[in-house]
């Protein structure tokens, strides 16, 4: 197997810098798309063989260095009681949010292997024969706590924050639940074979750092405490780079990074111990090829200062990327870091 | 004339911390409910003795230290020549979006006395016996920009980055041209009587720091230099709060924070002759009073540290905000600060 991924987690040298890219099974992809006009979204996700399928297509198409588990963050949130549909329009949208005690009580303690036992076997398929580690994940509490509340997506989380600042007892008694929920959800990923995992926390930068510390940093502190010792944990807060020494705290392995801050600056804040995954703007691949090239290789170069980097985009690709730039871009990162060492 | 918060723009010692409040003309007071029930929000703009009106509404409700122009961003973008719209479910909607040579050369050059005349009637109306200084403001190039190539708000902001991205040269003809525009626009409202101007760049973060450098902060820095030396100029540029070492070079004498650092972090970034606005996140408005007290309280004590401080919240008050929160919020603000000197 192809561990330099591993290696960049754990801190030890690598002969380059490994390149994975978020939502790197996705719509860009027309092999995706064609897997997924055949079934619908959730259908997908809860189907092994089809969601092994696309989680191996980047692997073989953009030969990136590690492939990460298809599905979605809030496949879990349903199996403890939510009702969960995807609309093309609005996303995500969890009918009866909790917004009250009542809610939160309604709420079920997971059981992966009964509930989400589709999870597992994807897993289990996939370890059959790939040749780069397998990544699991989960949403972190919080941001999995804002869905649960506002019903969906939403602009100024208005409903999240009232909860927090007009009845915190309350908001923590949902955090509580769903980090037990994240917990067991995790381990199980990690009991079926994945090599890493990440926390995806898409929504920690809606909160001011000393938000983050009181409703969203102690609950990511206990999910990754709980886990497997010396399995890697990456620990992604995105929008959090103006926190990064709050977010350092949450004692993930490797912390994702933005493209809002310059990769040299968030190395310098972390320290030079700091393992960091990141952190090229999506948008950069509309660009001319010369342009992603010069802008990958500056990421790859502030890199070096950390003491793994794995280099990744800041957020997940977007559905417009042509494949052959995002192709061109996981070369130009393996050609690049190689000359660089 | 209360001159605390053009003292507190100049670094001069103040008695209290003054505030004012983002959108504080808006949906969330009835009084300015009222008004905008009568015409549209584009005729409200436009028609002097409105929104002079609602200008001063909340100077008298929340006993704010200084009043900002009611108008929008998008005002001047419309007089260059492109067909604006409000949509209530959408927003602002600018038709024929600017996406090539053509749609560059067809903007027109502003004539703030022909084009926006208004605009200064309705500062004119407010100087005869405002109790408060007056703030004029226009949107960043930047951030007007990306109105102008999006046709609107936008998710991921594709179509402009694709456009600096892959024609640099076009997107920098433009900035021009947008440049030149809010110049002339506000040396029209500092003729006019405005104490203080801010440039608003709300889309500044959607840019890793080298983008801003590149596309963003030069245009910021011909504008400062380009206005009145000894007018008070603030800066806000909003989710750019993890390169705050490079919105400093922007020359303004003030710089809008928003509420993603840790006050105390802002200020050991830009050093102790900062002088600073914010940064309170506008949601805390939805907490109880000791919630919003406590919180109000730290960011007064941590905004002692740098060299002058407005206090502000981090962004735009929300509409769903109750007015009695907003108006403890202003008072809170001066009891503290009052005490702590």
């Amino acid at each position: 197997m192809n561990d330099t991924f591993l290696k960049a987690c754990r801190g030890e040298k690598t002969d380059y810098t490994p390149v994975w890219i978020m939502r790197q099974a996705g719509r860009y992809l027309p092999e995706y798309q064609k897997v997924r006009s055949k079934v619908d979204f959730l259908t997908l996700c809860k189907t092994p063989e089809l969601a092994a399928e696309v989680t191996l297509q980047p692997v073989d198409i953009l030969k990136v260095d590690a492939a990460i588990l298809f599905s979605d963050i809030l496949v879990p949130v349903e199996a403890i009681g939510m009702k969960l549909e995807f609309s093309e329009s609005k996303g995500p949208i969890l009918y009866d949010p909790v917004r009250d005690s009542i809610g939160v009580s309604r709420l079920r303690t997971l059981d992966p292997e009964e509930d989400v036992p589709f999870v597992m076997d994807t897993i289990k398929l996939l370890k059959q024969g790939l040749k780069v580690p397998l990544i699991g994940f989960s949403g972190a509490p919080f941001t999995l706590a804002t869905y649960m509340i506002e019903g969906g997506s939403s602009r100024n989380y208005v409903n999240t924050k009232r909860m927090m600042y007009s009845e915190p007892e309350l908001f923590h008694r949902l955090m509580d639940k769903i980090t037990d929920c994240v917990i067991s959800y995790l381990k199980a990923q990690i009991d079926a074979g994945v090599d890493a995992v990440q926390v995806f926390d898409s929504w920690a930068g809606i909160l001011s750092p000393s938000d983050f510390d009181e409703f969203a940093l102690k609950y990511v502190q206990k999910i990754i405490s709980s886990l497997k010792p010396g399995l890697p944990k990456i620990y992604f807060a995105f929008n959090g780079s103006a926190m990064l020494n709050h977010v350092q705290k949450s004692g993930a392995d490797v912390l994702g990074i933005d493209w809002r801050i310059d990769m040299s600056d968030a190395i310098n804040t972390l320290g030079p111990d700091a393992k960091v995954q990141g952190n090229l703007d999506p948008c950069t691949l509309f660009g001319t090829k010369d342009v992603i090239a010069r802008k990958a290789a500056e990421v790859v170069k502030k890199g070096m200062a950390a003491k793994g980097h794995i280099f990744n985009l800041g957020h997940g690709i977007l559905p417009e990327t042509p494949v052959d730039n995002a192709k061109a871009l996981v070369q130009t990162v393996h050609e690049v870091s190689s000359k660089e060492r």
